[in-house]
């Protein structure tokens, strides 16, 4: 499909790499700079070298503090004096709500009552303001414009946004630089936010990088978008990556739609596989959402894709590792 | 108690920190360069700045390939083509067996016969050849020694040697110029390799850096020690810490004796609860001895020592990462 060419100074995209740089510059003094960890035990059985960016030691325990520390600090004193506000729960509002906390302003966040009490706790400990909605999109949306109106908050949108974007691409500045010889990376998909901005900084630094999405088969709507050319909406998503359900917006969609290379689906079985080499190889916590990329690169049309023959030094990205445990330290109470 | 000066041209100990950077320029080209990792979370819990050096990371899932490796590359070729023998099975065996294959000799490791399946797996996938014993010491040490006899492989000890002494000590060398403030380090305690090569090294660096010791309440055996003044052994240990039951050597004690300030035991409800937060808070798998010394920082006995209150910028070795998660993979196949 063609895309049309940017009229002169007007940006393609809602992000490039001069914001993706000035994302670092800003976010650097509040994030951590994420270690890379590598396996000789799954180059094995890869048969790749794999480098594994471990976002699960992120604050916050995700990669979204990048996006919303940027987000956050972007803002004019004025308006950030007001406060924030996203109807997000999981990692984006513990993310939100831990900046806008280094930020010294309020965190107002939508949560729908029937919430899993982690996710709550997580957005209480980082100071974060708890709003109940009911469980539908439709009352978190009426509540959380409503409390925009009451208190002037400015709205962080999880992935949908030139700022979070720019605040993710951060990953392939600190990545590149950590392993220059990274010729591919592996990341997971749901709202976007995450891979435009890894795609639009890797590509900018190295345009011949392939980029490729890691997403669930049963919420695989960017899949079926890339088939479709247009952004495609499933009625019902079903997967054990709960961070993996969101649709694309309208301004992730053109980026993943021209800069990623391509997106490989893979079954639940195999991301909780992955997940437990992760636990037992690695030694890394990672939620199921976290692990995708790495069952990705096992699965077999990854590895049977002759296209794929040359990705030999592999980036996958941890996105995450917020999960609840609970099941093991039951056993230890036995 | 007093100690006598060496004389002039003797060696003190059985390690110093001129074997310690030897043993770093030896082993540098195998090792993984462990991240350190920090949390604020943890940093508020405890009143100090904590500072994780991930050895979980390490081959081999633990600290252990640091010694095995300079003492398996410590030997000369005629007495390596022979192989190397451990009768210690765990962290340590698994060292020997991947850093005998990266010297491309056979490691023989003397396991009895009751062991738990996946320290055996372990000694397989990194190629070591497993020889059955009884499950008693002597069983142990006597098919050990008839196997050397056999063989003419070098027994290569867990922690009575100065060459695994010297190669754990390459932590300290790392960890104080990847965190150059810390002035306190802390260091699970078993048969004191560990910190007996942490302690030679980071005395060496300043002398005014502080080395306290972990040790389980139910394996205090070193606590005791320190205390009498002269090895005690226990008659039995109890302790959820299986790695950290052995006692001290001959040359440990002298080294532990003279150079590790201070040992704080901490109960095993204790070490449960910071491996829970390893998990939850810094996403790091480790074993129940790999966590210990978060265990001590956030004892009572820790924080209300007056004599500790000074330690503002604290190391905490994460000394390994393998345990059985099999109750959490069955809650996933439910």
């Amino acid at each position: 499909m063609e895309t049309e060419k940017p009229l002169q100074g007007e940006k393609k995209y809602a992000a490039d790499i001069l914001s993706i740089k000035e994302a670092q510059f800003r976010i650097n003094p509040y994030i951590h700079r994420t270690p890379v960890l590598s396996s000789e035990s799954l180059n094995s059985i890869s048969g790749r070298r794999l480098f594994f960016k471990g976002e699960c030691f992120q604050k916050g325990g995700a990669f979204k503090f990048r996006g919303a520390c940027n987000a956050i600090f972007s803002l004019g004193d004025d308006e950030a004096i007001k406060g924030v506000i996203t109807h997000s729960s999981g990692n984006h509002a513990a993310a939100v709500s831990l900046a806008a906390k280094l930020r010294g302003i309020p965190a107002y966040i939508v949560i729908p009552k029937n919430a899993p009490n982690c996710k709550v706790e997580n957005v209480k400990r980082y100071g974060g303001q708890v709003i109940w909605s009911e469980p539908t999109m439709k009352s978190r949306e009426s509540i959380a414009t409503k409390m925009q109106q009451e208190t002037g908050a400015v709205l962080v949108h999880p992935f949908n946004d030139g700022r979070i974007i720019s605040g993710q691409g951060t990953i392939s500045l600190e990545l590149l630089e950590q392993v220059p010889e990274i010729d591919t990376i592996i990341v997971p998909i749901s709202g976007g936010g995450l891979i435009s901005g890894v795609a639009l900084a890797a590509k900018a630094i190295n345009p011949t990088i392939r980029v490729l999405a890691a997403e669930p088969k049963g919420a695989d709507d960017a899949a079926q978008s890339k088939a479709a050319g247009r952004i495609v909406m499933l009625p019902e998503t079903n997967t054990i990556a709960d961070g993996l359900r969101a649709v694309l917006g309208d301004l992730t969609w053109p980026i993943v739609r021209d800069l990623v290379d391509d997106i490989i689906t893979v079954e639940d079985e195999e991301i909780v596989q992955a997940m437990r080499m992760c636990y037992e190889i690695l030694k890394v916590c990672v939620e199921p959402s976290g692990a995708i990329g790495l069952a990705a690169v096992l699965s077999t049309r990854f590895h049977q894709n002759p296209a794929w023959k040359d990705s030999n030094n592999i980036g996958i990205i941890l996105s995450g590792g917020n999960v609840d445990l609970g099941p093991l330290w039951e056993s230890y109470n036995k």
